[in-house]
């Protein structure tokens, strides 16, 4: 999404200058640790939308109230595989992580740890919490739901948020299998970039008001869920999945009822979004070796698959380590209104 | 996709030729009992393909000694939360419903339930396991790896079978939220009834052996991921999660390593197919009470919300459950070739 021609910076300076404007915006060291992880992990992985741009966003939040500066974050042991973690209003990204810590601590002795978060707010990019598990050694997933923008299929109106499915397993000897996707096929910021390049949209993946698929970017008002104008029942369902971990079993704030995370004047009053990860310790199964020599397979004839003309056959997270690299050694680029507020 | 013309016939005559032929072919009560209530429940929902037509394959694998007649299960209890369930070689519908069992046991007191499957064989339609946990009051996940019949996005080579994510969820005074989605956007008998009736497929759906994306059902080798051609890629990493969880975690066959289901000569080896399920008590998370209002309120305003022209919003299972009415009332419509296997 990012326009090549963006400046790019060091990842090292970037989190120093996102650290510190949280900092003067009022975040306690916690919370900030934990946003600065999740937001550097996206823009390290090209999921520009969620990594350092959001800063002035989280900063106006911390500082109109709706996000708690101060979290003092509770975590209530419900059963040998189970927890909810309430996350005090804070960043989301605090209790994101604190609730993977707990799934891990749950799964080394039941073998899986499902963990619940509620009064929650924004937490970037989901696929930093199924990576933090996967990083540890556990085959993790972690969901989210969010502000209504996805029609249901056949619908003509914003329904579901985008609503993202993360999973991560460890790979032994190199990064994760990692899957971060939204439930739709595109993002928001996807229609807005083709508006502003007045460039058609792709097929089935946007619509008008009253819910008409179009590929105008200056009259879709809404996404439409994956597998588009036919198979979209199914991308509505996987939305519907996100919602029933994230808000119906912690008991928060459904899709269409969040106060809208951006174009409100109410910036005081917390969301109460709600959050769900599941992590399992592949030793409680067939075993950690034999998961590591599977996965290893897997992997060595996923990528060694033939590939049609002209394509190149990938694994999940392929193409985003890719990007970490290239990104580690070029910089990260960065828009200038973000690079304005973090005084660069 | 069965000819609207084909013979109807009552539930409970199915149920009864089934379990009879099932009987002959020297099967085990427990495990007949377990195949009938899996393939009457596909039978019921519209899902053919894995209905009652399956009984004169599975006779054939039980006569040919790649199913086990009288298979002797074994759970093993690995942590509060976690399982495996052997299902010695027997019907797969067997070992799957005693994972749902031994998940739900595992969940009343953990929380969840993770319970993988190994040593199992074709379990039928994944929702039938997600179904049996929701009737139970517990949200429920089930999946599967088969054999391969779908190509990688970009991919030129059948990779993943056609993989099924099925979710289920309690809703208090109906039936539950249900789907039982593959991660291809059609089945491969969609491919073979366009081909008899020589109708071009949708786009994006399947493609020659080379990889190349066809509407041709006649030159369609391979099946496209759910996503199709653009964003396929997501398709592609679900089917993966499938496997995550129902191979790479239990030890048991990748998909593209199976024994083929059909057109083998060899039916006497068996296959080593693994399942998963994943069963949650809503009472250790917001509490029991408070999902089934939120559930009840997040389904109402599903249901509500307005349709494009043309168009009708269903909740997930909607369709199912209308369906099984319509059958239920009408009788089950039966192929000829199935229907002399049954006597009918």
């Amino acid at each position: 999404m990012q326009k090549p021609t963006a400046p790019r910076f060091p990842e090292a300076l970037l989190r120093e200058r996102v650290d510190a404007r949280l900092a003067e915006a009022g975040a306690s060291a916690e919370s900030r640790a934990a946003a600065v992880k999740a937001m550097l992990h996206a823009s390290l992985v090209g999921v520009d939308s969620h990594g350092v741009r959001l800063t002035g966003h989280y900063c106006r939040m911390l500082e109109g109230g709706r996000l708690n500066r101060q979290p003092d974050i509770k975590v209530d042991r419900r059963g040998a595989g189970s927890a909810m973690v309430d996350g005090d209003d804070g960043l989301g990204h605090y209790a994101a992580y604190k609730a993977v810590e707990m799934g891990m601590e749950l799964a080394r002795e039941a073998g899986i740890g499902a963990v619940g978060v509620k009064n929650s707010s924004h937490l970037g990019a989901a696929g930093a919490y199924a990576l933090a598990g996967a990083e540890q050694g556990f085959v993790t997933f972690a969901t989210t739901n969010t502000d209504s923008m996805v029609a249901l299929f056949d619908g003509a109106q914003k329904f579901h948020g985008t609503n993202p499915l993360a999973f991560a397993a460890p790979v032994p000897g190199t990064r994760p299998w990692l899957l971060d996707m939204a439930t739709s096929s595109i993002p928001l910021n996807r229609v807005l970039l083709h508006r502003s390049l007045d460039s058609e949209l792709p097929e089935g993946v946007a619509a008008t008001p009253e819910g008409v698929p179009t590929t105008d970017p200056h009259v879709a008002d809404m996404l439409l869920p994956l597998g588009g104008v036919d198979y979209g029942y199914k991308g509505a369902a996987l939305a519907g999945v996100a919602t029933l971990f994230s808000a119906l079993l912690t008991g928060t704030t459904l899709d269409p009822d969040f106060i809208p995370m951006y174009g409100t004047d109410d910036i005081s009053t917390p969301r109460n979004m709600g959050h769900f990860v599941l992590v399992i310790d592949p030793d409680k199964f067939a075993g950690r070796a034999a998961f590591g020599a599977a996965i290893t397979q897997y992997l060595f004839s996923l990528r060694t698959s033939p590939a049609r003309p002209g394509g190149r056959v990938m694994a999940p997270g392929d193409r985003e380590w890719a990007e970490m690299e290239e990104r580690r050694a070029n910089g990260i680029p960065v828009d200038p209104d973000s690079a304005a507020f973090l005084g660069l």
